[in-house]
């Protein structure tokens, strides 16, 4: 059997790998239009920063390892141009030498990956603006760096453009390397799987650590400037001096040549592929950022640009082709990203993809658990959302900021979404625990415990947007209101409540608050074993300065 | 609804709480023998090292906090003595005045918690013995030890005695208070919990730090030596001098007052209670560390002192007696360690209690996956064992030992654990990535695919006893053997193996192994399906230097 992988890295790397394990005698052709195969592409931002230092150290398996370990033909500067379906074979030019040979395939695997957007806008072809999505395009990114902090005066400044991962960690990256960096993001929040006032954290987060945040702006163009410096006009007629700039505008699947082969495409633009990998047409299969993939949770088809679907699906096509009858079951997207030392995760479904589909049986809650025990040093908070449905609270995705203990509250969280886990489920999980790691109720047994108080009507929650509209209960400590305060709220200290519950409306629906909602809590039960209406407003007072925080429009 | 509550720490404050949440009504009493309600146990050993400074930071909640939040009449220093189910009463006694009331109740709530085990050995009571279980033993130990430390001329010496949790976390923190430090275990390892080999792991490292673990003794005795040092003597009669001793023997349910109360107690010592924390008579319900509870994957009764099973035992007491039907789903045991920056943790079943039960439907692996990708610095190893069903792949059990990640890893198995999760769920997981937090395949999927690999037959495996007796095929690079070397394998490098097929008999069982154990599965399958008899040797070399590392008996 005679298999052609077109593209070298995550999903075609893993896909020829797992198909040589499964059948010694087939013949796998792997190549591959750039010069290096099986890279770390998601290294890219901190090789730039020089947090890895070495460029070799992102070479994950070379075309060696290929031939003498796996016994496959590999090819690196080869770029496929044609597929013939009709003829089973594929058109093959190498790069170097510009030679162009034809090549059969019984089977065949498409892994082109994605292409960075890149806008047809006035000056982007000056020289200065980069993408980050090669190792060619980190050395050149390097080697410009090196010479603007060389010749550049002052502090010299970059202009990232997009807020999603690549322009976040460049962003990042660059103010490592001493850049003044400015970030503009045509729509209105930073990393667009989060929901926006969890985006506002983080942004706020960036601003602090000398990042200038500009949203709902788009760039307009480019001009060179004075002294080989360029100039970054955008939409709202603001400009940017820029020693470099960074265009992180997202990438596309690159269909190119699925298209011209015939293959179907989906609505999102991706090679469109049933769960086994394979094509609209059979012998053909299509794996990694290319193709469109199913949601896990809303079963719409999704782009998904990550590197642990792309190996996983690579896995699958090669099981598939070795004749096993392996699937795919989607993706929950689960990511994260780190930031000058604050961590952002989020796994399954966020809340404006839900209301974009119209869905209303969800509720979500707010809270700001401690990474660990408090009394244990180091403890941090974690702003934590978490989305469940109504109906029967199955965990349908959560988000995480915080300095520690994001990524293990958001992992185990990933694995109990896979396994279809309520928020019953939740209740009972059993992390590991001892004061430096967790608490003997670890925020997910609170994030179970507070969605079940929900759903039974132990405790209905209310939102600061409606909650602002109606009465309001502040049952914090005189002394906490000092600090802040909402002024339209009543305060009754929750010890004092049991003893003035006439100064309440019984026929109003009362908000109850404190500063994280634990109290308010306790509040909301003494209120509605009394009769009263009441409703604990998720997140207390953290939340409010979540929903309440300004965007960072200029 | 008279309510009275035995114990005021983990489990009772968690089902006072609760209870008052659900029932404002309740007449809730809790007493507590010591001086403290809901104090920190779990911080202990870190406020005797210094590492949690002050005293105070571990009173969770105090009295004043039940008072004005939960309306819960609440006595410290207050025992139980007596309990009459035909009356339905308690007899409280007051240790300060000395004073007994008898308190009627609906509802009773044993929360008596373990005491330590405390062998009656001679000169177990001289002054500068301690146990390491409330809030005044931290405090005598802190002024035993600024004495010693100040009065000892050289460097002050401790001995542990007893290898488990707490006896481990004082020895480090001893070692932090300058003590040499020698740790005593009957047993022939430390951490009951985890499996032999990788107790070894956790041994070696206690020994880099200076810990003297002396394994497979007991100590037989104490005596007053010189300069108020004590003299601990062992039963294979070796002597050891100390500034102080921590006896860390482990615990026991305190079942005193439910045995006087004639309440049924189990093989395991514990008090018997069902699903819902009711004891053998209906109104009283008993929680925490002083009942049996049932294993959630061997269905065993188990003693498990762990204060996360605690608070959700309390919590479903509660519930009960509130009229809600809430159940106790079992215990996975998850639990974890760090000692001098490395951490060990743990879930579900270890092999060791399934040989006891007789279970042979199980396979382990070992693998040493890096914490994240090895490109981005400060990449670590973790040393892991998974074990998992064979008849259907139900993932059972799982141990890590490492600097970084383990945390991660193991409360995300945890989750599905206790989703009931097998292998190939394993192989799916989307753990949070980015190069600074895991690898595309997370250890996690590799765990899966090995796993699956093994139970597809596409990589059958053994084990290093058995690989020893048979014929051992080495696939490294010949660079690699003169670090280590196992003189009786035959060595074949991986990329010389499809060449040099006719070296190896056809006839016997070849045990294929690499340093970790990825090579050599590469091979195995090169092997298989040439016709060779191939397996795996699981964890490749490292599995090798655990299972020969030489126990630390003296």
């Amino acid at each position: 059997m005679k298999v052609i992988i077109i593209g070298g890295v995550a999903g075609g790397a893993s896909c020829a790998a797992r198909l040589r394990r499964l059948d010694e005698n087939a013949e796998i052709l792997m190549v591959e239009r750039g010069p290096y195969v099986s890279y770390a592409n998601c290294g890219l931002p901190y090789h730039i920063g020089g947090v890895i230092e070495k460029e070799s150290s992102l070479l994950v398996a070379n075309e060696n390892t290929f031939r003498s370990q796996f016994a496959i033909d590999v090819r690196s500067n080869c770029e496929a141009t044609d597929i013939s379906p009709a003829d089973k074979t594929v058109q093959l030019k190498n790069l170097v030498t510009g030679e162009i040979t034809t090549h059969p395939y019984d089977r065949l695997v498409l892994s082109p990956g994605a292409v960075s957007v890149r806008p047809p806008l006035p000056g982007i072809d000056l020289p200065g603006i980069f993408h980050v999505r090669t190792i060619p395009d980190s050395r050149e990114i390097r080697r410009w760096i090196g010479e603007k902090t060389r010749t550049v005066k002052s502090e010299p400044k970059a202009v990232v453009i997009g807020g999603g991962f690549i322009g976040l960690e460049t962003a990042e990256n660059l103010v490592h390397r001493g850049f003044a960096v400015t970030l503009i993001e045509l729509s209105d929040q930073v990393l667009p799987p989060i929901d926006i006032e969890n985006a506002r954290v983080v942004e706020a987060h960036l601003k602090k650590h000398g990042v200038d945040v500009i949203l709902n702006d788009g760039v307009a163009g480019f001009k060179q400037g004075a002294n080989g410096s360029l100039n970054v006009s955008t939409r709202s007629e603001k400009n940017y001096q820029a020693d470099i700039v960074i265009l992180a505008l997202g990438v596309r699947p690159d269909t190119a040549l699925a298209k011209k082969a015939g293959l179907e495409t989906g609505e999102r633009g991706g090679i469109r592929i049933d769960e086994q990998m394979r094509t609209s047409n059979p012998d053909i299969f299509a794996v990694g950022d290319a193709v469109e993939i199913k949601d896990f949770i809303t079963g719409e088809w999704t782009l998904m640009a990550l590197a642990g679907p792309a190996n996983r699906q690579g896995r699958i096509a090669a099981d598939v082709i070795a004749g096993r009858n392996s699937k795919f079951r989607g993706t929950q997207g689960t990511a994260i990203i780190g930031l000058f030392g604050t961590v952002a995760a989020w796994t399954g479904v966020n809340e404006k993809t839900l209301k974009r589909m119209g869905n209303t049986d969800y509720e979500k809650i707010y809270f700001y658990p401690n990474s660990h025990a408090s009394y244990y040093p180091g403890a941090k908070p974690i702003t934590m959302k978490v989305i469940f449905r109504k109906s029967d609270g199955l965990v349908l995705g959560a988000q995480a900021i915080g300095e520690d203990g994001v990524d293990k509250r958001i992992s185990a969280l990933a694995a109990m979404i896979q396994m279809r886990a309520t928020i019953y489920d939740l209740e009972e999980i059993e992390l590991c625990y001892a004061p430096a790691f967790g608490s003997a109720k670890d925020p997910l047994n609170f994030a179970g415990m507070i969605a079940a108080n929900i759903l039974n009507n132990d405790m209905p929650i209310s939102h600061w947007d409606t909650a602002r509209k109606g009465f309001m209960l502040d049952v914090r400590e005189p002394m906490e209101l000092a600090a802040e305060n909402i002024p339209e709220a009543i305060n009754i200290p929750i010890g004092q409540l049991r003893g003035r519950l006439n100064e309440l409306p019984r026929d109003r629906e009362i908000n109850v608050f404190c500063r994280s909602g634990q109290r308010a809590y306790f509040a909301t039960r003494i209120l509605l074993q009394n009769g009263f209406k009441a409703k604990n407003v998720t997140g207390g007072m953290l939340s409010s300065a979540l929903s309440s925080q300004p965007d960072t429009k200029k």
